[in-house]
């Protein structure tokens, strides 16, 4: 894959979409990425096929509120210093830095540091959507620790945590990032390029451009969710997806707890049927009901689009009166495994629902 | 300085005494120790003097609320896994631990740290007393970095902190420390033996035993109060102590709040004159108030003990109708510089009042 700086709308809407609400505007991360791009070029995108086993690989990523990552750019030295804190705590230089997650704000960070460090990326994440929580990724249900990590603020006050499980190492990282303001770097779960083959969900990187694209032309020939519910569908790991809901906002509960954007969202059907859904979140879109039923739950992707546009609407920028449609999407097959589930599924939400596949 | 066993007793006494009120409750720590001497033998006790210029020294101390760390000990692990983090971190062997507090619990943990590592103990600390947060101390008034520090708790997850400023490292530390339950192990301020000998209190787990020693003498012999009082005026650093009321408690208030114990004290003369004193506690006690007018204020020490034994009294420990006498004791003199009066004078607490020495 050569990715150039023209790409990153593209992928940055496709990352929005995959995103199912939250992950952080990718916005300011793209501009970011751009910024690190013309100043020490493009970084090289490889496949985990491309990695030796033996390779050391580590995510970065941001972490915090989504009000606040938005708001609050990245200088770069925290990115530089997270990852030289990796090395050093480990006594190995990395070979190639991953996305922890594709959706949102942290498909665009890996790009701003593989460009600034000069590492290859690898078209590859741990969670081929986004996830609220560390712990919520393929490596952890692949038993790969999520220690240690390194975070830092833009005043670069940094840590290494070591923490015997991701859950542990998410509650001290989460009440430090609050300390920091809500907004860090932090490069986690070292992968050997072995672990990447076996952990990773592949080529998203590659998905999340694809994504963008084929929106952006569905708008020029008209259709852009019949295109884009046709490419899904045509992947191998993400498909089912289908329109599950159209309608407009009619009552919207959001508030900032413990860190993340808390909330449900109510649609109105617009055909006069009176048909309503609710929408749940946690930064991201939890489940989805339509007059109580459900039709949609974690970790299946539930996406919400300007019915017009199919531009992605993050749960931070969702408004009384909008006219939306709610999309689903098929998770990949390694985040529906029973394993899987302890970590992404309802249940590690507190959801009382059991997980009902998106195509049943 | 040789250690026996035997002597924890009366060092956890004077320990408890210069911790005036906070620092932990000794007692957990002294059994800590013993138990770490029992199984690795009596560390060597060394003076800042037999430092080289160049050995590496660092602290070692439990951090935490006072209820919290009478209550729940320290494993052992935890203590080793913060020093070889140190050691880790910075590429180098540890060769002495030194207290970063000489006042409670924290005079006893160095000594079951030493004790396990099989590493000298320097006999010297950083407060010459106790306070309650890490930035307070001797190092940090001569820019001596706090970190790199690490922690760690029982499960032995662990982090190693790098932060701007002492006062940031207590920020990060303090949220972390709660998230993992109000009590850690802690390692920090890396001190040269160049910085040891110009930066550190000297001398202060000796003092620290004698203390308890001379008021353990002063009971059999029937004036445990006038003993003490006239050994402290006869140290080099410490002085101007005197008794500063006699009276029993009629009011406290106490209320754990940000990790500290928060309140005051009000203790009324037993003479039958009415006078009142109150005293006023962040953990350790700040100021010592008799109708009204300041009798003696941080860092110089107030000290609150029985007024029979002479036996110290921690604020955890204060209760309804005790018999108290308070005493002063002049801090060293490197604690009382316009420089040190920024870290550890009244303004630093909050406390409004400027800092008038005891003796005036």
């Amino acid at each position: 894959m050569n990715l150039l700086v023209e790409d990153l709308v593209d992928m940055a809407r496709g990352a929005a979409f995959l995103g199912t609400g939250g992950g952080g505007d990718p916005y300011i991360g793209r501009l970011l990425a751009a910024n690190a791009i013309r100043e020490f070029g493009v970084p090289k995108i490889i496949s985990t096929d491309d990695l030796t086993d033996d390779a050391f690989v580590c995510t970065v990523a941001m972490l915090g509120a989504p009000t606040v990552l938005s708001e609050k750019a990245a200088c770069g030295d925290e990115v530089d210093l997270v990852v030289r804190l990796m090395e050093k705590y480990q006594g190995r230089k990395v070979d190639a830095l991953m996305p922890i997650e594709i959706g949102g704000l942290n498909s665009m960070m890996p790009i701003m540091a593989a460009a600034r460090l000069q590492l290859p990326l690898v078209d590859a994440d741990g969670m081929g959507r986004a996830f609220p929580e560390i712990q919520m990724t393929s490596f952890n249900i692949h038993g790969i620790p999520c220690t240690p990590a390194a975070i830092a603020d833009e005043h670069l006050n940094s840590l290494v945590v070591e923490a015997g499980s991701a859950k542990r190492a998410e509650d001290l990282i989460r009440v430090v990032s609050i300390e920091m303001g809500c907004s860090i770097l932090m490069s986690s779960y070292s992968l050997s390029g072995r672990d990447a083959k076996r952990a990773a969900v592949k080529g998203t990187m590659s998905l999340a451009l694809e994504i963008g694209r084929i929106i952006a032309r569905g708008r020029r020939t008209g259709d852009p969710l019949g295109a884009l519910i046709h490419y899904l569908n045509s992947t191998a790991s993400y498909g089912a997806s289908r329109e599950l809901f159209a309608g407009k906002v009619v009552d919207l509960q959001r508030q900032t707890a413990r860190g993340f954007s808390i909330g449900h969202c109510h649609l109105e059907a617009l055909d006069g049927s009176g048909r309503r859904a609710e929408v749940t979140f946690q930064n991201e879109h939890l489940a989805v009901r339509e007059d109580g039923e459900l039709r949609a739950i974690v970790p299946d992707l539930i996406c919400m689009v300007d019915s017009e546009s199919v531009e992605p609407i993050p749960v931070d920028a969702l408004k009384y009166g909008q006219r939306i449609k709610v999309i689903g999407v098929r998770a990949p097959p390694m985040l529906r495994t029973p394993e899987a589930l302890a970590v992404v599924g309802p249940q590690a939400f507190g959801l009382e629902d059991p997980y009902i596949p998106l195509e049943e």
